[in-house]
Formats: C-alpha cells, structure tokens, sequence
C-alpha cells in the first residue's frame, strides 16, 4: 500500500461543497468517484485538510488516499486530471509516510476572501468574488485585522451550528486587508478554524468598514461568546481555501 | 411608444448562445421573458447587434426594443436588472429616435479574444480563456495582425455553415496581439464579421505561433478563397464581444 497526497484546486461554484453526500455533486464524491474506477470498483476513501461549503473554492485543499496500484507516485496527477471533470484539477501529487495524515497533521491553513467593490455588477465575478459596492473605511479594517490576531476563544465568530467538541480556541497568525483597485482581499493564516470562522469574521470586518462597529470593540466580542454580537456571514463565492501546511514529513 | 437601446454583459457559459431557440437557455430568450412580464404577457421583441455562439461572453453586446411602457428610460436599467438572472446583467438604457436599429446601424465592432498560457489548467480560468500552454512566436502572430487588417474577402476566414448572403467582404480596422503575463488578447475592431470569423482568424493565427504557417501566406489564404486552408475554430469561451458602436444618433 502507498499513501499518496495531492494539492488540489477547484472552483466550487458547480458543487454542493467538498464532502461527499449521496445525490449530490461533490468534490470529495467526484475524486472518490475516479479513484473506484482506477481501482476496477473497489471503493477508496479520501481524506480532506477539512471541508469547505458550497460554493466555496480551493486553490491548495490538500487530501490524501491509500492505493494498492502500483502507479509511480508523479503519474497519479496526469492520471486523476485525465478522468476528473474540468472544474477541479490536481497540481500536484506526491507519496508520503503511512504515517502522514491530511486532516491531522495540518499545521497551518490560509484562506483568502475577495471582495469586488465596483459600482456595476460583474457577471464574470458573481461566483469569485462578493460584490459590495458600499464605502469602506480600510484603515479601520485593517486594526481591526490586528485584534483578530493571536490565540482566542472564536465561539463569537463561529456558527451556532458548529459540532467542533472541545476547545474554541483557535491561534490566527496573521489577518489581513489589502486594497488592489476595485478588489480587497483579506488574507486570514491560522493553526485552524471554527465552522463558518472566516465568513463571519469578514462580515464583521465588513461591519467595521461600514462603521457599524469599532475596530475596537472586538476584544469585547471575543470575552462575550455570542454569535449574535458578530457581523454576518459573508457569502461563500469570496471565499478560497489558498494553501494548506503540513509539518516536516 | 418608445425605442430602448440597451447595452448589456453576458457570461456565455450557461447559454445556448444568444440567440432565442425553443425549450433552451439563451440570452435572447431571458430577456424577452422578462420583457413579456413587464409587459403584461405580451411579447416584445429584441434586436442584437448580432448574435454570439453558446459559450462566447459579452462586456458591450447592444439590443433594442420598443414599448409602450411609460417607464423613464433611466429607469429600465433597474427594472430589468432586477428581473433578469445574475450572468446577464444591464450596463446602460436610454431612449433612441425610432429609426435606430441595434443590428443595421452598427458602424464597428470590437471583440477580444483571451488565450490563457500557463503550463498548468486553472479551473477559474475554464470558461473565460482558451488554455493554451505552446511555445508561441509571438512577432510572428504580430505581423500576421497587420496582414488581416483592411478589407478583403473573408471566405477563408468563416465557416462553411456560413448563411452570409452578398459580398463576403469586411473591413477589419485594427488587429493586433499583445501578451500580459502568462495572457495572450487578441483585439479585432472592424465593420462586421461572417460567421466564426473571428474564432478562425485566432485559430490561424496561433498555428503562425506555432510555426505551422508563415504570417505572409495571409494574402494567399485570401486569394484562395478555400476555409480548409485557415487554422482551427478556436473555442468559444476565449471570445468577449466587447463594444458596439454605432453614427451619431
């Protein structure tokens, strides 16, 4: 048996979000899907860095799959782009130890979100960017970028639907807000997060930009534990899971 | 009644094209839907420049119709906006003297043309690019700009399936080619275009690229007459109708 890792990038407009669920389309069910054939039906299990939501897209998700085929490690990836659909593509493919773990052994992952900010609707962004054509205060935005760092209890930013047991304390490393013309993006790298995290996080960023709140107030936000003190959560179309991290393996 | 001059951006991928074709998705066919609505159920006919294949998009395609609604001309921006789904979206309305015609009153017509590439398939790059990831010579694709600039006869450069009556000459006012990172754009400004013409121009033109073709065997290529001698049809999803413009009105 080799356990193989791939980096893979999607775009999630077409998919009803990573994890396989019967009668619909999945990105998990989709490569699952490949892999029974390249194993003449014998169902091979696949193994995320974590999930992401409908419409939500990847440039790095990373996954790993136990295989009996002989194939070179290298060859996997021309082998998966050949039968999978357009929409999602493997950059890269690589054999690592028994040991190595897609989910477990993350030591960092980095989500981007866009925001388009042009007046006029974009068709050609509807599904890769939000579309908030409102004023924004950035300075505010980005010190507010500077208190979501560090080590936190996240229960404010995370949804009331969460199932994650155990501790809600999470360690972000690095949050922050960039202008590039009509385009913002945040950039959020952390040791992992709550269900929703990101989304809600850039909703309340967005509050801020808008006034609504101070960038201030988010000290607060974190000691009170309630959803309910938070902004919205943004929408999935501005959301992509950049890269995943792993230890030394 | 009223005439309204429309200028509307399309995402081609989830249409048949934009021409109105029974029991599919087309532009043509959502627009007079929403149209019939607003009218009450009676249908109202709408007039394109010209018509665009299925999966070619639209930044400037221009329509007209004409109404007995007494909505401010301003005003049907908004209006059919908020009723047509999010890949069609209205730039601009305004009122036109009744003799405007969106189809024979054009006086140019400026299409782009985007080739995507990088070595590695970009699934957000799918639809709105032709991926294309050859050494390309790109002086020479330059120089065979300049030798389809003016007018001549097309034959070579259009379908077979072509349904043009009349001359098969057009006027082409400015080629050109120029690269951008790992983009490569085409521009065509010119009076008017047979069928596919433009698709087959970049397929001939990426064959010169590729040194299949020497930039000066164009003027032969037209003096044939013969399409077997042009390059492939390029796919549709690289091609952008960008503007329409039309005489002082």
């Amino acid at each position: 048996m080799a356990k193989i890792k791939c980096i893979i990038s999607y775009d999630g407009s077409g998919f009803a979000g990573y994890q396989i669920q019967p009668g619909l389309r999945t990105v998990q069910g989709q490569i699952e899907n490949v892999l029974a054939r390249i194993h003449k039906g014998k169902a091979v299990r696949v193994y995320a860095s974590g999930r992401t939501d409908s419409g939500v897209h990847a440039i790095g998700q990373t996954i790993h799959f136990e295989t009996d085929n002989p194939m070179a490690p290298e060859r996997w990836k021309q082998a998966l782009n050949a039968m999978l659909p357009d929409d999602i593509h493997v950059m890269e493919t690589n054999q690592v130890p028994d040991t190595f773990h897609a989910r477990f052994d993350v030591v960092e992952k980095e989500y981007h979100y866009i925001v388009y900010r042009g007046q006029e609707a974009d068709v050609f962004k509807r599904n890769y960017a939000y579309h908030f054509p409102y004023p924004l205060d950035i300075a505010q935005m980005q010190q507010a970028c500077q208190y979501l760092q560090g080590t936190h209890d996240f229960t404010t930013f995370s949804s009331a639907k969460s199932t994650a047991k155990g501790s809600r304390e999470r360690t972000l490393f690095a949050v922050s807000c960039s202008e590039e013309g009509d385009e913002l993006t945040f950039v959020f790298r952390g040791s992992g997060y709550l269900y929703n995290m990101v989304r809600i996080m850039v909703g309340t960023l967005l509050d801020i930009g808008q006034g609504k709140m101070k960038a201030d107030a988010i000290p607060e936000l974190f000691a009170r534990k309630d959803r309910s003190l938070a902004g919205k959560t943004a929408p999935p179309q501005g959301l992509y899971l950049w890269h995943v991290t792993y230890g030394a393996q």
